[in-house]
């Protein structure tokens, strides 16, 4: 059978991924007065007397909702709400399974930006937080922002920041292995979407010196600035990207000389010869999934010497389950009302410790999307990081 | 401890009473492939090309969502979503526990009606059905009707319909207890909010010859046809409700020489001397909650024959936990598009055919809201009256 054999199979004989489960017991009478009426009446009291009882008493002290409009599913791009459910209940099950996290899937009949804010404010009563999840650039940010902004529970787009934590744990960990400092590297990002805008932040954030970016438009160059999103402008004005001094807006025209490459974009970009005109030990983190900008045994060939994709057949998998479940555990343990970016950087850290120095090889430097005490350091790591930016209940 | 106290500790306790399960282990790279990337993709892709498929490959199969805006829960009036939650959690564990039916609680931070439409139609795709909860009357009609029309699954508001479906059980059995005919039968109705309402379009479908409402205003009576809001006017009009040819505005004046009364209302309207001036062996169900219409005793010693209430220490509890289990479970099963009128009809025959005729008792007209038979015979005549008008998919 084939993957996708395999997989139809599987979810038509589960009917799909996810159920619920009652903690309790409803047998008799005095099950259902406690649980509903009339005791029930005086928990719903007490809550709406303070309705931070709501954490104490319902379900939404571990709740999470995975939204998505269907606008960029996976690799599939706008395939709509309905084509959309598979892959959020894959996620809701993995903050299950991983991290003990409930969540609940919502695949939304709309991809109006005002219509979706409102929607996911509307739900706030009932959870502890949200997980925005393949809404289509630069929408996401847009949405993702507002609802920080006007909402009271953490609110996390996994495409924008998932990819960029685990990139900046690798980094973090290439700086330890490699002892090239990271405020001396030059590293190419190719792709400035959700996703690459937030890698080139936080790689600026732990300290990487240069940040050269290439898009479907050619090289980013503020003598372009006003051909640019607001996101491009935005990286550009908080000098995370730089302007490479010559360039003829190619990625080979970039590339050379340059530390790392880092892909966020589209297959088969980066050639062998472009690797070799990297500097010395160059690192590539080819991420377009799931036919990377070079392929792994190419980038080998031609000389790489820390090669990381986005697929669990090759080493250093920049897997986002690393990042999420720990997340979101942290976040609802201490009652977060944001998720911000001491508590995402805490992530990356977190993720960078599971590997011993003495441990650290070239293909050993992003921790296996199964070690069970990733989700642990995460989730610890941000609840110490809220604790500490005030921004728990309690 | 008295009951506030077990049920706010059993609450605390748990945290919540409902949580979610993964129907599939996640535990190697194999697991995380079929369930999600890379495998999930080709799942997407079947449902984009053909979205009914997500009944197959999803958890839309068996996923209601129980909604409100609470703007009126319990007896306990606007008390906001927050303090709404643990009703909807409760009323999500009874579906799971008597039905086996998964629901999540969605509790909206929005009492506008246009909103509430607009995101209970946004969050069509990942659901099977959705149960109203809890939203105040005539609101709660507008935004029911509005969705049955709008939406291509089952909206149900069990406010409206479960009380009637099992009021129409009980009077299907009186009429075969008492062997008097429904259709020679007057009926004093008091409350005519979205509960009242349906119990009187439910009697006259069942044949209940006469219906004398009573509400806040006094006596409905045609001739003050305009003072009324639309939910009684289109129960004027369909002849639902009759006028009386004498009264003067009480509930006294109706009540006199009619053999049943309905109270949906609130308590204490009814005196042992009303129920005296009824008809021989007259029928009270009195539903006011906690504190019914009369209590038990008082109407048994005023020589009621049959006597029901909401409550469960008492006989013939009228418990909607008999009626939208089953029902949820049926339209599920084969898929529904709409919960239609039949349906509950259906419902109704079903619950009532549980008591066979040499076992009904003035005391035992209403089968118990745990007898395990009922969820199976409500959710087999659901079914089928789905199937039989064409409201399926299967």
């Amino acid at each position: 059978m084939s993957l996708k054999d395999d997989a139809l199979k599987m979810h038509k004989e589960n009917k799909g991924k996810l159920e619920i489960k009652s903690k309790v017991k409803i047998e008799n009478q005095e099950d259902l007065s406690l649980a509903y009426t009339p005791g029930v009446a005086f928990v719903c009291k007490e809550i709406e007397r303070d309705k931070e009882l709501a954490y104490d008493y319902t379900s939404k002290n571990n709740m999470v909702a995975v939204i998505t409009d269907g606008s960029a599913v996976l690799g599939l791009g706008n395939i709509g709400p309905y084509g959309a459910i598979p892959v959020m209940e894959g996620k809701s099950i993995l903050l299950k399974e991983l991290a003990g996290v409930d969540s609940i899937p919502l695949c939304l009949k709309t991809q109006n930006v005002e219509e979706i804010i409102s929607i996911c404010k509307a739900l706030e009563p009932t959870l502890g937080a949200i997980n925005l999840e393949d809404i289509s650039a630069p929408r996401c940010v847009t949405i993702e922002r507002r609802l920080i902004e006007e909402m009271d529970i953490p609110v996390f787009h996994d495409d924008q920041h998932g990819t960029s934590i685990i990139v900046a744990a690798a980094f973090l960990n290439i700086e330890r292995f490699t002892k090239r400092k990271l405020s001396d590297m030059t590293v190419v990002l190719s792709g400035t979407g959700a996703a690459g805008s937030m890698v080139a932040k936080m790689l600026k954030k732990i300290g990487v010196g240069k940040i050269y970016a290439y898009n479907i438009t050619g090289v980013v160059d503020k003598n372009k600035y006003d051909s640019y999103d607001f996101l491009i402008k935005e990286l550009i004005d908080e000098g995370v990207f730089d302007t490479p001094e010559a360039h003829d807006n190619t990625l080979a025209s970039i590339i050379k000389g340059a530390d790392a490459f880092v892909g966020v974009s589209a297959p088969n970009l980066v050639s062998k010869e472009m690797v070799k005109s990297m500097n010395d030990k160059p690192i590539i983190f080819a991420m377009a999934n799931p036919n990377p900008e070079i392929t792994y045994d190419d980038a080998i060939e031609a000389g790489a010497y820390i090669v990381g994709s986005g697929r669990s057949d090759y080493p250093n998998q920049i897997n986002n389950v690393l990042a999420f479940p720990g997340i979101f555990k942290g976040a609802l343990a201490v009652r977060a009302k944001k998720i911000n970016e001491e508590m995402k950087l805490a992530a990356a850290y977190a993720i960078s410790s599971i590997i011993k120095d003495e441990e650290l090889r070239c293909d050993y430097i992003v921790p296996s999307a199964f070690d069970k005490r990733v989700v642990d350091s995460v989730s610890k790591a941000v609840m110490e990081a809220a604790i500490k930016t005030g921004v728990t209940r309690k």
